[in-house]
């Protein structure tokens, strides 16, 4: 159980309802995940988190399991249990295979190697790199 | 300046100058960025970590411009100001275009929103995101 | 400046402008922080994320200067300087005596030495704290 | 159990009854909750921190309620599960509604999202935010 | 079960089980843990961490029970169970006793604390500090 | 500047004075740095913080250089600038030298890769890790 009690479909205003038919429409799946079913307590967040994430999720100038590699690299850094299993899931769902799933580890520990010796060591910014290399108009 | 000294390439022992031409030549750039110029002190740990990365960020079944981004996701993470510039710059380098740059921003924003909710309210995980959605033999 | 140029007022589609324009209405102000003129490099972003902060900032069961200082709380863990700032400014002119302000970083530093004496000794859950104190039915 | 043994009541010495009593005394309850039978490890840890937590959770200028919301806040961010199921079980005892929990929530995360935009983005501190808004003498 | 499934000696490659004997060789025992079980889904990734942790984890400059309780130190703040549980074993199995424990879980706690209160307050660098104090030649 | 104003030796009460006179004293210096002068805005804040950084800091099981370096690696996993560098400066006056903390960075880092990879593989913790390797009594 989470710290507030979760709200089936079947006790479900219309109004969570609602968006809980979108999310099972969108999704293509029958059921409503329990990160949805928490979030309920407060339609409104509900309403508004489950707009944002489908909105930016969709597939636009970055492909959908892109974005859901991401997704999973964040979660790691933010040491979220439901976050690593839930997007590793989508996004193996997307098509990442076994090989992606690997290099995408490999990446976000080897990240996390580096950026910890460049905040340790408090190494001073390249003028190369001012403004993420930003070419000026 | 770093907390240590920047060994630069004039002052370089033999050892560290292979690792920086080694750099200099699978980047196609004619200079260091500071970071390995630190980590020369300890030469030892400046071949490790080149030849890391230069292993990890090769394309393989993840292209190297989403390696990049993972990168930057990750460094976003860290609030290590020094990764996010460089690797922005890099990522822009490899062909990253500005509403990538914004969707990337946007994806990572989105994630910290619903780690904190996942995390904030202990929510119970789904037998379905069990093992990340592992599927069994 | 930032990784991304920013979008002045004059140089604003209707869009971002009439995001600006809310901003300014809601605030009382006279200029727009740079905050936005960054997002406004993506308009969805910058009005999905201003209406999100419009809506979750204002007053309802939690009075919008607690609010405030809830959100230095999360910067302070983030590292985020822009963030600190910008919200203890925020919190200020919301009506933070210095008291108040000396009071959140001592709660805020209490919090982050015993959640590490937590996390360092693996503490186990007592069962009166399971599901974060929930009452059953 | 936790990395270390916990000392329960009848086995504690004196110096270590003493603050077990001051606890439960200053919290109006008959038992102590983990954290500190693990701290009791050390006793000068167990002592300095729990008054330590009494003074800074005591009302001042902030009050007891909103102390312990900011101690939630934290604890999300330390993905803490002991620290965020402990602190917001004791914010419902003193008061938080659901409704305040679920808003505690929104603003958490939000705080988390926008953060990731000021770090990931890099954006230049306004001048008006400089010190926090501090306002010279 | 983790994300990947473990590779067993008995169904590793010549590859991977080189690399299980060279783990059980330096660390004098006869089983190997799931984090080598795990990585080893990718065969060069298992080597190239292994390889890593063994060099970095080598008495030096700094003896191999300090080196451990660093560890343990940065597993604290990343919230990693595995990591925590993990390295605190090995610490103690090297000679950590159980006064060292507690002041080690005091010394990261109080850093915790200092951190929120020079983050928080943003506090401004003594010359003295520049460049971590750093002596010029 | 920091957010709160500085409280200088001439202008503080002798409450702060006392406090500021045991930190030259205790730590042989003529000077008191910003992190403490910033403290003083709250005396009971200022007194609690600095009679736990003396108490956890005094060699006991663990010596001074080694909790030096430890609260190095939690201010690297924290990004907090000030912390890095006033604590670095701090290991070198207690005898660190350049290669012990090119080491300290070495584990840091590696430390912060192995905890990605822990926590992004979700990796099930063995028998011979619970609680810390703990032996029963």
């Amino acid at each position: 159980m989470a710290t507030v009690e979760m709200i089936e479909y079947e006790k479900a205003s219309p109004e969570v309802r609602e968006v809980y038919d979108d999310i099972m429409a969108t999704r293509n799946i029958d059921w409503v995940n329990n990160f949805w079913k928490v979030l309920a307590v407060q339609p409104e967040l509900l309403r508004r988190t489950w707009n944002g994430v489908k909105e930016v999720m969709a597939p636009g100038a970055i492909d959908a399991l892109t974005k859901e590699m991401l997704y999973v690299a964040v979660s790691v850094g933010n040491a979220c249990k439901y976050c690593i299993n839930s997007h590793t899931a989508a996004a193996r769902k997307k098509g990442m295979s076994e090989a992606m799933l690997a290099e995408l580890m490999a990446v976000v520990a080897m990240a996390n190697q580096t950026n910890a010796l460049a905040n340790g060591f408090q190494i001073h910014l390249d003028d190369a790199f001012q403004n993420g290399g930003q070419t000026p108009e």
